[in-house]
């Protein structure tokens, strides 16, 4: 018999390789994964690949795109140069670089509840416990003592499954918080770009004054996620420790699709796509509204998203259910969506009768019958049949 | 402070990162990564990226991949299907995952000493132990107690660094050892398409009867390492857990470039183009063991390796030296190479005057002057001033 890690009692299987999979099954409608419209996506029409990438490169990435995304991050606030900006494959590696830097068994980590479950995923895994508040709330941040967290995860634009914003004072207050406390920041901001409402998108990094902070961001929400390309920046004192830990997890990021994107990235006509995709999903967010009102008044609560792709609802007292059991019932009638059970750290603990609904990826047509069925389904579930009601 | 895993002590600065920074540098000769020739790089011209892979994917890699690997698997005589196929980020990635589902601080790995450089770095950094032995060799396995090593990880066939090939007879005792012990094999194998003279390759993994084990290999060496593309079987009870944390590291590998290599790998002319590569290997090799002898006869010894990227030097006594010194010399002298000491778990134990030569990616043209002038070097140094000399 192998003899395994300890932390492998943790690995286990995941929703999102469930969404993943749904995705291609014809006819299923998909309110799960955080999946971009493909109408979002750029031609690949006349695109060059560059046969000078085709060589190992370093395991911080490529410099040109470095360059362009440190200007991107002094845009937005953050003063870096090139040299601390590492590209990642995928945003989800950074969550695994962070967590094998600083996850012991036991370690204390601080995240809102709910959270990113994949994030969840790599936490749980290396052994971690949480402390947890609600988004734009106060963390019980201690700076002494076991309690003390090794970091604090958030994902403050766009909340990743909420929504949720945090406000100027927040952002502040939490940044403060940090600070006082020696708490490191992991800001994940996967979303900034995704804004329909105007609203403060401040990285909370950006007004530290003393404690270490990493942050990132990925290119799969507005260029495409199949190039598997995100990046990170961080205070000084943690780049060559990630950018070591990144070495060791796969040499480096495809350089060919680093060239693609880069190359997306300064075309002329970029911003009038992304322009043209925010319209798209903005008008996408509205007419989804619409039909929740339509057919999940008397069902659910929800706050109207400002940005990214998710809608977050709490099903009202009366048809509050394990919703992790109503997704077979609902896969059969071909509509995928996220149990929001999946973003709690102990589901058991967390999450009951809420819902994650993805409005960007489904075609418009589909979206009214796959939303009037999936009402339909959750008012003809008798929850006491499932489990104690709670109210 | 921040306040880290206890881990994060083992993450240390990677000669791997210095080579790959060294390659750019203009007028180096390199013969430190195992990097391959540029001649051998496809072309590109014509190539259609494949807008359909800009969506997500599913965490194992794509059906069409993985197909075509299946089948070139089973021709190595490995009786898997594509199932039972993952695409990895590079192969490196393959260890990073391993690494996670075996071992905890203190587990014992069993490695061949001197070994891939970058996989003791990933299990240091997990908290490895080892036990030691030479390809080829037969390592001490035991079945009980906290001896017993989680896995052997052994590149039977043209091993990094030192090219040695496990002949039949070896290969069917390290599987029986395998099996007899119920010792998990971890069979990496990236450089078995680069054979120059007749050799048996077939897969240790093949021979086995009962025990557990991972297969992987990479297609940095024979397509491109700008890529990232490696990929990797196993035994049915390990799959489950190996895709799990492949999902968790980066949901999936990047997409496009799946297509890409697939349909390179699929080209009528591949099989003529590879061939090719292999008459230039082969030829660059000649003309390098002639260098060798005619510049470091007297200084060194060394067997010619029957396939793979490198030659590995064993300085004789009287020049016996730490390489890793000679290395920052070297390198202002416009030569890198790989000090042998980095493929040894403990530096300070083993290694002393073993250099690895990388003799694919330098220009024809550059070789003699740099291998001449690398003997100089050596020869100027008198290891006395280094460090004691030990016969």
């Amino acid at each position: 018999m192998a003899i395994f890690s300890n932390r492998h009692t943790q690995i286990k299987a995941s929703p999102i390789r469930d969404i993943l999979k749904a995705i291609d099954v014809p006819g299923m409608v998909s309110f799960a994964g955080g999946l971009p419209s493909p109408e979002s996506f750029p031609s690949l029409d006349g695109l060059a690949l560059c046969h000078k990438r085709l060589q190992y490169g370093i395991s911080e990435g490529d410099e040109d795109l470095r360059s362009f995304l440190a200007r991107r991050l002094n845009q937005r606030g953050i003063d870096v140069n090139p040299e601390h900006v590492l590209i990642l494959s995928g945003s989800q590696q950074g969550i695994d670089l962070v967590a094998k830097l600083f996850i012991d068994p036991e370690t204390t980590v601080a995240i809102e509840t709910p959270t990113y479950l994949a994030a969840l995923q790599v936490f749980d895994f290396f052994g971690a416990r949480y402390q947890c508040y609600e988004a734009g709330g106060i963390p019980d941040l201690t700076s002494d003592g076991q309690q003390q967290p090794a970091f604090l995860y958030t994902i403050p634009t766009f909340q990743n499954p909420t929504g949720y914003v945090y406000s100027t004072v927040e952002r502040k207050r939490l940044a403060e918080l940090c600070d006082q406390t020696g708490t490191v920041l992991f800001e994940d901001d996967p979303y900034c770009d995704l804004m329909f409402d105007e609203c403060d998108r401040t990285p909370i990094c950006s007004l530290l004054q003393k404690t270490s902070w990493i942050y990132q961001s990925s290119l799969s929400k507005t260029l495409a996620p199949g190039f598997r390309l995100g990046y990170l920046t961080c205070s000084p004192d943690l780049f060559p420790l990630l950018a070591r830990l990144k070495q060791a997890a796969d040499l480096h990021t495809n350089r060919l699709t680093q060239h693609l994107a880069l190359t997306l990235l300064q075309h002329p006509d970029r911003e009038t796509q992304l322009q043209t995709t925010l319209d798209q999903y903005r008008r996408k967010r509205d007419r989804f509204a619409e039909l929740l009102t339509e057919h999940f008044k008397d069902i659910a609560i929800w706050e109207q998203p400002s940005g990214g792709l998710f809608f977050w609802l709490r099903l009202l007292p009366r048809y509050r259910q394990d919703t992790r059991q109503l997704l077979p019932l609902a896969l059969q009638n071909n509509i995928a969506f996220m149990p929001g059970e999946a973003f709690y750290p102990n589901p058991s603990k967390g999450g009951n009768g809420t819902i994650r609904l993805n409005f960007s990826h489904a075609a418009d047509e589909s979206v009214e019958p796959a939303l009037a069925n999936l009402a339909a389904l959750i008012r003809s579930i008798d929850p006491q049949d499932q489990q104690p009601k709670r109210e």
